[in-house]
């Protein structure tokens, strides 16, 4: 179902209001730096969101609309090859200009566009779509967002807090249970009219055989555990390359989490903690979750696994790694033109991650939404439920 | 079915005995180089080979057996990190001895006492099946020595042909057709007694939508027009990883073609010859399969849709990437201490490919079998079919 | 001669503003990045000149001194392995904080101190010594902030301008012409009181044969002349390791020379504007400079060579590469203790610069003063000054 | 002087076999390999030194002259980037072919058709001069194949010996005493009509200060003092790059130097044997020269020092390490054309060593003679002399 204009443009203004929101508590330095190549700047999302309205949808849909600078499109393109030369990703965090002001007022003047856009023209079901997709897309960029904002600050050697009333978890009022689930046929995939990517398009059936699926996420206590039995020097319980990862880590250890004598102390959004011990265990790579599992007993779910039974669990507050690969599903269709980079080409050594964290922004995952990373990556609020 | 001693000694014997023969027409030196990390020097696989029949069966199981060399120990094993210390991958091409006489020697020195141990002994299960996969083990490393020879001198300005008379394909005896497959539940992973891999058991049942499948495998005729039409220029053609592969690319083309002035050649076994339009194309990466399969508007078969169809396929001269990456089936076990390194430890970041190839040795593949190789790798006579 | 304590307290004080000055055109962005390892983000630079003063001075000699904050020498200490754990040079570009101002507030903090230090007490011949080379690492930094500074705006896509009416060079008002120099003894390093780095310490005499340097340096004109003539595509003009590096140089030009068309534009302090073809050509590397020699059938003279003739140069716009080698002069002795780490420790595998350029701190070079870098390096001002 | 035809031809004859006889002790397989990119395949060297010959001398001078083959130039050409297209030295070790015996039958081939040219023809000066400079070349290669061999042989895990009765030094008849020279003016470089390289030439006074230096090498009984007082963790004695690459060394002490249980062992040519300590010490870097001559409060002695004391020093054993950078003399000029390329294109970033060692073959080094290297490397015969 298409929104109408009205709530579409709530939609979009609440939207872009959010991502300035979520900078509040940065000191302007904050917004620009870059320390690995999969964490941008800040204000590289704040102007690259702004961008990709102003691309796709300001310069082809509003008649009178004056490109805002020519430059910036070099500067806040990321990866649409077939939108022209770029700068590199590894060199986003080498520009101190536009300052951070001048990407401020990029974002008014974009948005002050859209909104006339929207308040003037009849909006075109086309047109319609692809505010939404801006939407959805800023969306997503606010996760990285934040996450990008916790690793500039996690990394710092004086790890300063990003707010002090942060909580990254809500304590689940269930005890574990492995929640049992029939062999059969399931469909898999998005089937009403509201918005989805294209990944989750392709309704299909799937057979499943019997199998059991944990309630609950596993915990600190738990992963604890997993560190005390020796799991990071056990070479069987790893992938090939998930053993090389191991023996780079400086801290076996998931991200963030650090070792002072004797005790583990974790660094929050809400600053450095001492480890807490309910908690679901975070910033996982998936040779963590795979190993952590066989050490268990157990394995990783399916993402069909996972979708069969989602309405049983509770989910939300971590991205949770399949062990699926992320793959087109049976009559997969990429967008066309540009648009088409969106998903489809990065369909080829990725692993779906399923659900959302306490990163997503409101209303921006779904049941069948599909997340994908590479697996060593963890700076995302990533997790582990187990399956039999 | 386990085979009795006899056949198996005579399956063991044919198998060590064909693994000398495919280097007969080396020199010494073709024996000790490493081009690239991928590609073993032969006198490495004749080595290893040998040492993986000493180390997990004579020194077990034949009392009286006293270890050959104790580095060999160190020098041959592969990437079984939990049978000890062993020369990095990388290295393999900077050893010059033990020599080639001396792993002839070696060679001859553990074949006998296999023959020793089998015609002694009442053979129980566990040893059958040890030989087995011992046998299976040499079959799989002999189709990569032929492929590693064919780099090996591919690679070298000069040359070389291995042998004048190796033919690389058959020709079909028919035209291309597309097989229509019904909608429906099928089952999928092995289901006999006879030998096979751990990854291939946990016999399953998969849901397949209605899928067409090609009889036959894409032709160089046919990949040369992909060529000609500029599909290495056109970026939505690829994902993101195979474009940053491509740029990298010398030739825009599949390993072992040459353009000299306006024509195209290719290296085979039997040295450079202008290219066969009518041979199945080969030497092609998953990038380049999944180009190709999407600039054709169809798409590439995934292995349980290859699975349910390949007694209607000619197959067998063209290892086949598939869409599929490869993963555990439902139930998947992996083997109890090293042997359990053998499947289990690759399943993550790598595709599927089905069929066999000219390099396969006798019996060495079957419809479940499930070869798996990194998407940017060619050195193996890979090969396209395509499914809608 | 030690400079008395007011002296030295008004040099302090008017450095310790100088830093600041340089920084005025900034925007706080400006302060964080690091595009290249060898550019500092200014803001490091403000920290570290900081630091040095704080962790040589005001620790040790003045006794109610608490440290302003312990992370900082972790954060700002550069290379003195002796003086602990550091922030790894590629990791500057990745911190956000300490912010700009909190930055400033130590350097107000630390002066303030400092100030105290040399008003209260008699100052002994040691601490002078110190606050000297304070003095003199600060104004070595100040060259390095503006020419790091210049780095990072002129890596921006946007060339955003560092200030108007900066000019890079005063045009001379002489004819070029050659300075014949006799053949003998001549006496080299420096030898009154005044301050001096110890690795100018020891005069000694080195036998010279005859020689004629130029008055003047190699100009804009006359090196594009060497462009125009295919210099850089003549592999025997340049050194085995220079060729290397020119087939890696996306523009075969010297740094910050861009060609818009058929023109040739400069980026300088005060933006791009169209090659100035009259001013000293700047921004090359040794393996330029000495390429350019090779062409014109010159060479670039020895740090002596230069040191013998300098009162007859005209000299102080653009460092100048010498052919020597960056090697310890005669009875050359480290400083104890960490600044023993000043010089020596870089005494290889680098070459001698000499003179001083446009971005050099007023009274900061001398006649004897010598300057080093690796040959590839060319964000400094650097220039050609031929010999025969 | 140039020598007659006569001796000329034995001195070349002489040569050639003399590479041959160096190879006697190897198997095919050793002829092979390149284990780091320094060490050359001793295949590489008999076919390189052929292929001088052939494309310096022969191809120009005997006009019935037929190339060989025609891609031997391509695979056996080094670095005469004036000379055409080239396997990249990172390959070398990749050729399994020429095979030795094909190496082998070229060099006959060459050999033969010097033999005749110079047996035909009164030679011209310039063709003395070329074959002069033939023979030298190939001498020079005949000391890096005997380190090279040491190195393909040591670095492999069964460490076979090259030839059991391989002696690495002549014990010194003389106790360590320092020899004193005055300051004053001393002539240097080659300066009579024997053969040198252009890099000796230009005969001219240097200047030196008072100075001693040691008549006698460093002793392993002496290195290893500095080892057992710590000296590899030191920071202060090492320069800044030095201290770099001693933290990336796996054995903190010389090249082929293995610690078994609390003794210390060394691989020589004659196989692994306890460490002699009255040997002098050798498979050093620059870096371990210069911080084993700081520890000692002594310091390396420049080329021109050792060249003006050489005539009172028992040399010829270890390649000296000099403090003096590889720089031209100067009125430096490169021979025209490629044979330019020979030593010029390498002065810069490399020291100069003085001596000769066990390796170097007769008649190749002399009082003027300068070697150079990389500060890092030590698969030479690298040894130290102090000088205060």
């Amino acid at each position: 179902m298409i929104a109408t204009s009205t709530t579409l443009l709530d939609f979009l203004l609440e939207t872009r209001t959010h991502s300035e929101t979520i900078c509040k508590p940065l000191q302007i330095e904050d917004y620009v730096v870059q320390p690995i190549v999969d964490v941008s700047p800040p204000k590289w999302h704040l102007g690259h969101t702004t961008w990709f309205f102003e691309d796709f949808i300001l310069k082809k849909h509003k008649s009178d609309y004056q490109e805002y600078n020519s430059n910036f499109s070099f500067v806040f393109n990321s990866y649409y090859e077939s939108m022209g030369a770029r700068v590199v990703r590894t060199d986003r965090g080498n520009l101190s200009r536009p300052t951070v002001e001048e990407v401020y007022a990029y974002r008014k003047h974009v948005t002050h566009h859209l909104k006339e856009l929207l308040e003037q023209t009849e909006a075109s079901e086309e047109l319609h779509s692809l505010v939404e997709i801006g939407i959805h897309h800023e969306k997503q960029h606010q996760e990285l967002l934040l996450t990008d904002i916790k690793y500039i600050l996690g990394n710092n050697p004086l790890q300063p807090m990003y707010t002090s009333d942060f909580s990254e978890y809500t304590p689940s009022q269930h005890k574990q249970e492995w929640i049992h689930k029939e062999a059969g046929i399931y469909e898999i995939g998005h089937h009403d009219d509201s918005f989805c990517y294209d990944n989750e398009l392709g309704r299909h059936k799937v057979y499943l055989n019997d199998f059991k699926i944990s309630n609950q996420l596993v915990t600190n206590k738990e992963y604890l555990e997993f560190i005390e039995d020796g799991g990071y020097e056990q070479v069987l319980l790893w992938h090939s390359e998930g053993w090389e990862w191991v023996k780079s880590l400086p801290t076996k250890a998931p991200q963030y989490w650090q070792k002072q004598e004797d005790n583990w102390f974790y660094f929050g959004l809400a600053g450095v903690k001492p480890l807490d011990l309910k908690a679901p265990a975070t910033h996982l790579s998936y040779y963590e979750a795979f190993a952590y599992a066989q050490w268990k007993g157990c394995r990783l779910p399916t993402e069909f696994e996972w979708e069969a039974s989602q309405d049983q669990l509770e989910w939300g507050q971590r991205w949770e790694w399949t062990e699926s690969a992320y793959l087109p599903y049976p009559n997969y269709q990429k967008a066309p033109g540009a648009l088409g980079e969106y998903n489809g080409k990065f369909m080829v050594s990725q692993k779906v991650l399923r659900g959302g964290s306490v990163a997503t922004s409101d209303k921006h995952t779904r049941p069948t939404y599909r997340n994908f990373f590479h697996p060593q990556l963890r700076w995302q609020f990533t997790g582990i439920r187990l399956a039999q």
